[in-house]
């Protein structure tokens, strides 16, 4: 694998947030960007637990890293952060940049199995195993074996999805901003399946968190979600979270393992993950320091 | 005067983020925006005291809004924040959209006295007195007898300037991120005085915070500046907080009136202003708060 190139670095909170890109196989050779916030804590006698945050539609691996008030927390408690871009860049297929919820800036951290997305659109594999394996190799001073993951709308469906398929052999606990929970019965989700997947809406249950936590019967789950009930998409039933909160409690998860929180007054942009983004941090300490 | 319209609001950490406009009768009856923070805590019987932020060079009322981690703070302090714009916008003064620092978005918080510049370029004006007065007129729940100011880069010059030239009857407090300290001494406040000033250079020590504070033998001041020394503008001898500081000194302001912390590592960025903000608001909040 190709090491990493440093694009840019800044001090904050004490730790330093670095950009690095790196030609990604997963993405068809494409050049993927991410960021990573390393707390001053971490060395390589003592490498830090890693919180992965995935974005939303629209945005880059800049955006929350800007926006979303997650530093303070990271260093406060030693956590590293790892913030991935949202799609392949630059893949060069007809229709990739013509709408803002599918192609650039929409890859729904799935593996497209539908030609001509297949080629570029492996966000999964992307995200799950080549990240850590690029940056491990980079020597960063981060263990991770010891990984939870966030994330915001499409993001809050990526992390939801990843640690239901992962577990805790790669993710010890998940949390979610106004997530997608339901993608199969919502249009942004019916979009994406149809366009990225063979199978279309039957495949993607595969990648839907309502419908992969019906299966987790007898698992102990760590999942926190917070969801405005301000927020337009909510509204608009793209969101749904209770259609999740329902098939959780079904599967027997109570609210010491699942626990949706819908907030009063938030609508779905930053200034409601900022609020939220602290305690969300500081609830993934939990499990990543026992 | 014009009531304000109401562009936007989003909650965040409990409180209400809005932007409004208002036709300016200082900026010469162009649009002005501003966003304004307001603590759940402020009502009309409990106003809550206000903080000013003054943005620097290419920004709108917007960047810090977003990127400058002042709410969580704020909000527990029960402090206000007015974010107003850094220019005039659409002046259609020749040249006014040419350099990053001249013109639109580098109004340099002081009335121009030159033309074709001083018939909309009064922001000294906007902020000191047209501001609080179109928010108090609007009842905004905000006790503008109780303000202090803050701001970054160039609006670090423009918060330190006010507070020298207004004094505790419209300030407690002054604080500043990275501030250009001495204008007259450098290359952006040379270029700003030239064009915006009749007098020039020589009139721009009337706007000097380093001149300022060299005639306020006497006063008690309260300062607080943080400047990092990983930034390139300090490097360029942009900001130049030694000068300030030593003017200070030989005014006979100690340690416990005037502080200038030159921070290790850091840059010109937000991430530098986020990682200090919190701690700005809360030794605002002693001045505010007593």
């Amino acid at each position: 694998m190709p090491a990493l190139q440093q694009k840019s670095a800044n001090k904050v909170f004490n730790g330093t947030l670095t950009k690095y890109s790196f030609p990604s196989s997963a993405l068809g050779n494409l050049e993927a960007n991410l960021n990573v916030f390393l707390p001053s804590s971490a060395s390589s006698s003592s490498p830090a637990p890693v919180l992965y945050y995935l974005s939303g539609l629209t945005c880059t691996e800049d955006n929350a890293a800007q926006k979303g008030n997650f530093f303070e927390a990271a260093a406060k408690e030693g956590i590293a952060l790892v913030f991935p871009d949202t799609s392949p860049r630059g893949a060069k297929i007809e229709g990739e940049d013509e709408s803002y919820d599918f192609g650039s800036g929409a890859g729904f951290y799935i593996d497209a199995t539908k030609d001509p997305w297949s080629k570029h659109y492996k966000m999964y594999t992307h995200i799950v195993s080549e990240i850590p394996a690029a940056l491990q190799e980079a020597k960063l001073p981060i263990d991770f074996s010891c990984a939870s993951i966030t994330g915001h709308s499409m993001g809050g469906h990526g992390a939801l999805t990843l640690y239901l398929k992962e577990g805790d052999k790669k993710y010890k606990s998940a949390s979610a901003f106004s997530p997608i929970c339901h993608p199969t019965a919502c249009p942004w989700g019916d979009k994406a399946f149809k366009g990225y997947l063979e199978g279309g809406v039957e495949e993607g249950k595969k990648h839907d968190a309502t419908e992969l936590i019906a299966g987790t019967k007898g698992k102990k789950l760590n999942i926190l979600i917070d969801s405005g009930l301000g927020d337009n998409f909510y509204q608009q039933k793209q969101l749904l979270p209770e259609d999740f909160e329902a098939a959780a409690r079904k599967a027997g998860h109570g609210e010491d393992e699942v626990q949706v929180r819908l907030q009063d007054g938030y609508d779905h942009s930053y200034f409601f993950i900022s609020t939220y983004a602290p305690e969300h941090v500081r609830w993934h300490a939990k499990f990543l320091k026992n």
